[in-house]
């Protein structure tokens, strides 16, 4: 007996390098694990040449293949355009996608330029076009968790953040340029300080001030992979940053993509007048959890396990304590995109929000230059 | 451009509870992430009862449903045979399979006991089919580090094994009976001690010898969920055991299952002459390893987090420190499987493992019931 | 002007080596730290030769020194006798020391044989004189913590127990022959397994029944240090055994000293039916606390530092977090010891307890050489 | 027979509060720990009143009380003075000790002004005094180790620093203002701030600019112990600063007495082009190290754990994971300072030293109120 099928959304991915592969992952497994309204077909991949295309299509799951991303665009069984590429590549894609009155989804960060984002982002609202970008490490339950119990009371008014996002993959100075170290929208800061600063914001809200000071450790790389000739390095390799949010937190900020010893070092600590919250991405599925109250002979902080109880921990596994893993985030998101396409509200982050975390990223890499700081 | 597909394998799935959308999940997602010679379809699904099949196979993408799993094993389009019903339900519904000369797949523990996982296994042997067993937990990256770990002979010749399977799921009294607590095949140490005995024949060879104690907790429990009255409970809530390996290693092995506080603690140490390993699933992307030279400066145990050093990880993501999740490591699973019914050497574990494990869970419960402590 | 002084208490110590140190560092330290009745006073050293006598009586703040304990003992100006000299040699001095009707105060274990400790025992007991046996591990806020949670019934009905104290110490195999291998009374079971087994009577009660395993890793060591001619190891080097306590619960406790990677893992996890602790000397400034209630969203275990809410952790510092060390813990026993030979109550260990634990090694190592092991 | 004593070294103390208890234990035990050229003798003790010094002096150990500090600066008996009083009494008790000519102990901060520091330093500094101030967190041998590995190269050169002190001890809003909420050199940024800045000197040397941020987070407090009545706090509850060190290190610092959960966050990360030690006081006993080469599969964060490698460790324990506890730095620190005013070189931190730090502290202190963050 040949069973009855729910409604497809044929999905059009332009881009299959490490994120790209990710979100092919997440669209083929999202419908077994959430129910959905819809549910997500791999249809056609767009690559930079019918060949890189075709065979990424057949390791990804796609039905179809191409080296036009116009012509995924504009293809009318395409429902939903997913980009992937490099950033400075994410505009035109974008704005063929929202031409057709197409959803995107977008990998962060929206783009190279603030300009560019603001483009997109104004393109999408005046049609009212659902939008999603890639903030994928908001989608863990553990950060629900946070967000809940922020808005809880329970731990008081917040008063302080400490966040960090430290990786090491560019800490040998003979990793080469690329699109990472392009000036125009490349360094640390852009690359995985937006992560933080997404995750401060989702959690605390808008960040209205900064000062910053940046560092470029390693001053020249090779000029690319497998050269041996070097040219200087013209981004940063660490920010660190002083934030005030609009509620009155006051905090830190760091970037730092040359922190040796440290993979996924994505931190925060958040204190409030009773209580506080800690989190690192290197123990995803952690969260450290103090119920204020100093003096009593019980208290400190308690070391939460994910579960069941952590939704949407449960779509994964029944049981406790078994672990989501990176990709099972992403497949969070995609379910989240889903019902936006299906007409539940947009949870976000969508185009705006990716573009008011690159303001500050903005506004951090700016102060970078501008500041004086005091003598000692 | 419609792209070339590769040949499929069909799947068979009888059975979708908790492992049942695991087992789901993962033939749908590793042909995206691995490169196998076959793409797993899921195909046909068997359960209870038409609608939960039907119903089950719609939420699982399933393209068939079935209450009949006869009629699963034998039809024609089916190339390989899941099973994650219940455990005593294992072995006719794998008699079928086998009878058909197609591979199986079954979940752990291999049956309710020890003789019909001996039949199985024979059946399996005499006919030469792949078979596979579904301990999961062994396809962690970071065990497969350990497991190369030890037979480098970087921690000198293994002399400790101090092993343990502690959750919490059963600590509440409350819970009522089932599956779990039939004394046919249920307990703490064969519901969660497997894993840890599998895991310790894993890195250290068989256990030849082994001398236990058990202790049921809670002595009564609702007859089923939902009702007020109680049975009382026959099998064990944790069991500790003094184990000798076939290599001459001695150790402990502890399943719980009313550790209250713990929700996966699938953990070892494991010591050799001149280095120590230790692991626990709490943590899974981490392996602490210790090579020895007491009392240098700066010795002692290192935190190694997963990463693309540490196979099949970059299957599932380029980057180190982002995490694999419980359900990655059923993907790993059938990636295994899916090579093995295609002519490369089986890793196993295949039946007789299965077997062999369940006999070291025999033999401890036997001798918990044997022995006689000494008095103090 | 001068200050009024407390009435002395005048310190006989016998042996200054590694807990020789550690007592005369307590006895010097605690009346500035605690507010006794009795202020001791490091009066009067004995060792092994009138020059080490001297030497160390000059190194570690004692007024006289002698080469004759039995001198020491019977002085009549030496108020207590403190003993820390190799076990074997325990019994005479201790005897002389009762003979004399003074309090006396000893390292553990109180002798090499159980019939020797018996001895001092009931020598003690039939005299009414003050003893003190030094366990300090006992003296650690966090275990009175540990054991006031225990009894508070927060965590339930204890049910299970896992014990261990793994060093490392013995773990090469040219570390040389000394009274840690005198088959006399040596082994690891002995030197450390007693401090876990001591640890689990004062938290759980009597333990009344073992089964053990044990093993000698390092078959042969050079028969004194600085020698390369090696001679059999007699001794275990590792002992696991199955334990139960006279309330019902069950556990295992292990005791190795060639634990490579550990240096001080004195360590227990105690399950209740609602609740945990768990504890490791590795951090023993930390308590692992979890009040049960599976299932809700932020259950955990919370890690308690030690602080003023911990007595006696006040007397050494007025502020949390700040740490005490191990010398510290000596610091407290010598209080206790003082409190009692001022005519409060013994808050133990006294020789009676001290000999109970002995008889559980006894009993456990008795048991390694008994059972046999089921095949598998 | 009387033992021949050394030389003895008359400590004169001055404030027996937290400090001034701790200061006098130091002093008594340090002598039996460590083979000195003198031995300390808490002499004499002076304090608010008569009633108090006598009170304190027979509860610390010392021979003599007085009200009059001057007295006891003035007393021919006396060798040494440590001062312990609120900071801003330091000056005129440091300065006539300094009169005297005699060696000056003083706890940090130096004093509550930046001019009051300078007086006392070059005063100290023209008559070539002794002098040492009390920032005993660096006497811990794994920050000792910390600086041995970067001095050793090992971590490459020296990239960033990410410090932070933070303890909850004035996050309730009804403790009461007392001399740490004094305008007049109280404060978070001076109290603990203290801490990090100078441990990140010894560590990294001389900070050459700063940028701070403060908050005041609690507005109001008590006006003293008991009373109910409020009025507003002057000073920083908390402060973040970047910081730049002389040779080119970027980083930042916080200080946070109002950090909820935290009791002992003396904490740091610092990192180098190829290898990363991070520390936190709240595991003293602890020092994380990192020996870069990224991608290798067995590389990560090293747990070091204290032992006799690491001096002075020895001279409390002979055996490796013992731990020392707070008071352990400030006997380490006494030694120090025996040591010094026997004629070795002084390992500081001396007077200039303190003045230093509290240079840093004021630059950021007036930064704080200068700088203008840029608006987002």
């Amino acid at each position: 007996m040949i069973i009855r099928e729910k409604p497809k959304l044929r999905v059009g991915l332009v881009g299959s390098g490490f994120m790209g592969k990710c979100h092919a992952n997440a669209f083929r497994s999202v419908s077994g694990l959430f129910d959905l309204p819809l549910e997500p077909i791999t249809d056609m991949l767009a690559d930079i040449s019918d060949e890189v295309a075709r065979k990424n299509a057949v390791a990804l799951g796609f039905r179809r293949s191409t080296s036009d991303w116009k012509a995924l665009c504009t293809d009318p069984d395409i429902d939903v355009v997913a980009v992937t590429t490099p950033n400075a590549l994410h505009e035109p894609i974008v704005m063929a996608a929202l031409a057709e009155g197409k959803p995107v989804y977008c990998e962060k960060p929206l783009s190279n330029t603030l300009e560019s984002a603001l483009r997109m982002t104004e393109a999408a609202e005046m049609s009212g076009i659902v939008t999603m970008v890639g903030f994928n490490f908001l989608r863990n339950p553990m950060i629900r968790l946070a967000r809940k119990i922020i808005e809880s009371g329970e731990i008081g008014e917040v008063v302080s953040f400490r966040g960090r996002h430290a990786e090491s993959y560019m800490s040998d100075p003979n990793v080469a340029h690329s699109f990472r170290t392009d000036p125009d929208g490349g360094g640390a800061l852009a690359d995985i300080g937006s992560h933080i600063i997404s995750m401060g914001r989702y959690l605390l809200g808008p960040i209205t001030h900064v000062l910053g000071q940046s560092q470029t450790i390693h001053k020249t790389r090779p000029i690319k992979l497998g050269k041996t000739e070097r040219s200087p390095v013209l981004v940063d390799d660490a920010t660190h940053a002083l934030v005030t949010f609009e509620n009155g937190v006051l905090g830190t900020i760091e970037a730092n993509w040359a922190a040796v010893g440290r993979t996924m070092d994505l931190s925060w600590e958040i204190t409030g007048t009773c209580g506080a919250i800690a989190f690192s991405q290197e123990r995803m599925n952690e969260l450290l959890f103090c119920k204020g109250t100093t003096g009593r002979a019980t208290s400190g902080f308690t070391r939460i396990e994910s579960g069941p109880t952590h939704p949407p921990y449960g779509s994964f596994c029944p049981a406790p304590g078994h672990h989501l893993g990176f990709n099972d985030l992403k497949v969070i998101e995609v379910a989240e995109l889903v019902h936006a396409i299906s007409g539940s509200a947009n949870t976000g982050p969508d185009f705006r929000e990716a573009y008011e975390v690159q303001k500050v990223v903005t506004r951090i890499a700016e102060s970078c230059k501008e500041q004086i700081k005091k003598k000692v």
